[in-house]
């Protein structure tokens, strides 16, 4: 008895490097030299696997090119802020920390850019993938459908964001859930006795204000308190300081008697103002802060504060897009330990209860 | 009446990039492009060029290399410190940010690394100019007989100093007199009645550490005070701490009135730890940073520090860099205006004048 026919007959298998490689007598390097353009492959080798990509009918993969644009050994990181924002926000300096450290032992270099506006913004990432500046880059600063995730997709450099989109995305996150930290936070001020929780976080603009902004909202209500006195600033202590300023200025009545903050520095800065206006902290106003930077600790009273480790977070981005660039799959989702309550002197029980 | 034989034949001029870009009928950009192996250039063309450079004898000179590598678009910036410091001495951060802010507006990238030990630092400078990465760099953390600088004479890689070596360079230098804020430091707490001014510094390895303890440990000469409590920390707030606890331990004959430190953190952190050895500052303590960082004017006591303006700094040491690769004049200097003493809460008149 003869089989049943194969209803599909058996689809031509499509060319690989290797076949190309194998067909023009070179090694595999070779012909990812020559397909980008670099200038240390001999004319008639070149040449050679040139008619043996085309004899084949083989273009290069995006993988292949990725093996190739590697050669740049530099991640980029672009941000778009204000370049004095790295002073001021304690954010940047562990994180851009974390990442280097992630780099120093493979001798890559990190590529640093500002940039003003988001036309400056597509120009940079335009230009440093055009030039083969990096072999890819992490999003920080995340925003409500961020234009870079169309533009980086049609260039076809390899990125990493920091947490998820708010959509769909094409590339892998590094996550690092700060809303358990919020909620712990809240939890922990109303166990303190505490109903009036103010939050002042940074601009609006930025998916994570906005989350860590909800997450503090949605432990408010789940705790059934009135809502909460919301203040958006700048990330800088002086920010920090005015906001405390006007949220204090509020009518006894409303006036927070807890006030969470988006960084650390805002906080330390926060504490001084409440202390100006002849409040003693935690006594008469708890304060928490985000981020548990090294000075935290070191401060009067020691910030309670949401540890995030930023250095973590910033290594493992980086350990992140090396992994991407090493095997292409672009799935992957890192996920790091959730920010956490850390304890120290700032937070109190509410001074007066029957209020 | 003939002239004298002219006693030395006019000597033929050397021939330039002009000269060859005439013969080979190309742009000067042209001929740079093809001598640094660049892809965007025409077959044709390039033999066109290394024919003209031949008949003409012409060699590229560094000028001209220089102007074509300054493709990379990048300047570089090698930290031999733990990428942690980035989060804990807060020179790093607005020093990196001012560097971006002169980048920033010319499409310009910093290219930055962290090693760790000698041999690194010696390979990643030698990788970032031998793969062309970056087109110049500015040093930082200069160091007593600095290995960097005959390396970097060696390599042919353009550089800027961060303040004058201990010995003749080879390189620009963006010099900010921090000695003038020192002296002016303890200038004011001998006003204030302090006699026993000890200084809390960086590691003594740097340049700056011992630039700023000397001029210290002169202001206390100058004013016939007794030599002064030196602690050599890593510039973190712990360090800053633990140095304070240290101090404060001495017998009271010998314990500082008064403490200069060689950052802001430390100072913060130190202003924490005189609290908790039972000492208010500045009734019993007085305290100075260095750096005036955004946040220490938002700290309780406002902390009194000598202003050195990192940020600006940075910016001037890249613009530094960009004018050297722009001219290639290596003997300029850029002053800064010098550190100055800001005075705020932390520091106030001696507690106990007839100790």
């Amino acid at each position: 008895m003869r089989p049943p026919p194969d209803p599909t007959p058996p689809r031509p298998r499509q060319p690989t490097i290797t076949d190309v490689a194998r067909l023009a007598g070179t090694s595999k390097a070779t012909v990812s030299f020559v397909v980008n353009g670099r200038t240390n492959v001999a004319d008639a080798t070149r040449e050679r696997v040139l008619a043996a990509a085309e004899t084949l009918g083989w273009t290069p993969s995006r993988r292949a090119r990725s093996l190739s644009t590697s050669q740049a050994y530099a991640l980029g990181l672009v941000f778009a802020r204000g370049p004095e924002t790295l002073g001021s926000d304690p954010f940047f300096a562990p994180f851009i920390g974390g990442f280097e450290s992630a780099l120093a032992e493979l001798d890559r270099s990190l590529l640093l850019r500002f940039v003003d506006g988001p036309e400056l913004e597509e120009a940079a990432y335009r230009r440093l993938h055009d030039q083969g500046r990096v072999d890819g880059v992490v999003l920080t600063d995340v925003r409500h459908d961020d234009p870079r995730i169309d533009l980086l997709t049609q260039l076809g450099l390899p990125a990493v964001t920091l947490n998820r989109l708010d959509g769909p995305s094409p590339f892998p996150a590094v996550v690092l859930d700060d809303l358990a930290g919020t909620a712990a936070a809240v939890e922990y001020l109303v166990g303190l006795g505490h109903e009036h929780i103010a939050y002042v976080g940074g601009p609006e603009l930025y998916l994570h204000t906005t989350r860590r902004r909800l997450a503090w909202q949605e432990a408010l209500e789940s705790h059934g308190l009135p809502a909460g006195v919301f203040v958006e600033t700048d990330f800088s202590a002086a920010g920090g300081a005015l906001a405390t300023t006007t949220v204090l200025g509020l009518t006894v009545a409303t006036r927070p008697t807890a006030i969470l903050y988006g960084n650390d520095s805002m906080a330390i800065a926060g504490i001084v103002a409440a202390q100006q206006a002849g409040l003693h902290v935690p006594r008469d106003l708890s304060v928490i802060g985000f981020e548990d930077s090294e000075l935290s600790a070191h401060v009067s009273p020691p910030l309670t504060t949401i540890h995030s480790d930023s250095f973590t977070w910033g290594r493992t981005a980086a350990e992140a897009l090396l992994e991407l660039l090493r095997t292409g799959d672009s799935s992957a989702e890192h996920t790091l330990p959730p920010a956490r309550l850390v304890i120290r002197g700032s937070a109190a029980a509410r001074a007066d209860p029957g209020r």
